[in-house]
């Protein structure tokens, strides 16, 4: 299911996970220290991780500019040009996940004119922080419907403020007897997505109430087929 | 008008900023990178500045629990109790300034409670990044009011995204020729705040629209006199 490459990527790392520990120094003119804040550890991590995989000859590529962490996806596996979709997700293993996954309109939007986009491989981090020392307790590899559930407010877990949809937020597919379990698979996780766009595209008055389904809907079937 | 211990500070940061030159490293396992990435350097520059502070046997002490980075205030100065408010701001140099100051809700409120944090002294450090050499480029001591300016939409300039007001951000107050000039003095920025709260609850409808004063802005002059 997923791609060679990120399976051979995820062997090695769980080969070596029980090295992964570490920190980071920071400095300035004559004073550096070791950090304590967990700010920004995911970019940290996820940069590391593109330097490991090259060191280990991994078959990887960085299609980011220097320093933009916003582009998708956030590595290439394989040989292949532009067809391997890796993203990095890290959470802090002493609380729940709660990294976002995507934007929701964004990812709505993408799906419909990547459908492709769908079958992308997360590699997911699990951190904890003792003072300044970092150490990686757990990784996953997993695809997005395997990370995502329902949740009582939307057939699709989401991070919402005062009734507006943010980001896509994870289900806890790693707990013993979750409320929500993730997805059955693929399908499942498409009509949770876009019915979630339709709830709520009509609750915000966006769409007649008669409509079955919403433009990127529409746009994602005709494209993937 | 700052604290004289703010003053301190801000003249022997100025005296040495031209050594203010470093970057990020970060570790893990045998594989040490040195940082290019973006995220967390606000993060990372405050918990330096801690340090730094310290070094030069400056009046400062740190509140805050271990990597929490979400407390009020970041820092306290002086050597009366919890009486010196300093926060700690970073921005990317080559764009413009776009930190949060404060989340709108929550400060409208804790002025009310505590009209002193009006007083609050801010250090703001302007940064720039080449490839991994970060780089301190200029500094600034400032109040709250000496930040912020009107906006288009708003008496005093937000964050908002679909119409809800998420956090209040800076003006271009070292722009030469702003369009909005930060405000004249405490009473103009105190105005600007809660009248925007007032036009905005009265939008979402949370007022009566005879209204002329929002409960926070009753409470905060009954607690400032």
């Amino acid at each position: 299911m997923y791609h060679k490459d990120s399976n051979l990527i995820y062997k090695r790392l769980k080969k070596e996970i029980g090295t992964f520990s570490g920190g980071t120094k920071f400095k300035l003119a004559d004073i550096e220290i070791d950090v304590v804040g967990k700010d920004g550890i995911g970019g940290l991590i996820e940069e590391w991780f593109g330097a490991w995989a090259i060191a280990r000859s991994l078959n990887i590529h960085n299609p980011k500019t220097t320093g933009n962490s916003q582009t998708f996806p956030d590595y290439f596996v394989g040989s292949e040009k532009e067809k391997g979709l890796l993203e990095i997700k890290t959470f802090n293993g002493t609380a729940s996940a709660n990294f976002d996954i995507a934007n929701f309109d964004s990812y709505c939007l993408s799906l419909k004119e990547h459908p492709k986009r769908i079958d992308t491989d997360y590699l997911i981090f699990s951190y904890k922080m003792a003072g300044i020392r970092l150490t990686i307790d757990e990784i996953w590899l997993k695809k997005i419907w395997q990370i995502t559930s329902p949740s009582g407010r939307w057939p699709l877990k989401t991070q919402t403020k005062r009734d507006v949809i943010y980001n896509i937020r994870p289900a806890s597919w790693f707990g013993k007897n979750p409320k929500y379990k993730p997805f059955a698979d693929k399908k499942a996780f498409v009509d949770a997505l876009y019915s979630t766009e339709l709830m709520y595209l009509k609750k915000r008055n966006l769409l007649k109430s008669e409509v079955k389904e919403t433009p990127n809907l529409a746009g994602y079937w005709k494209a993937a087929t």
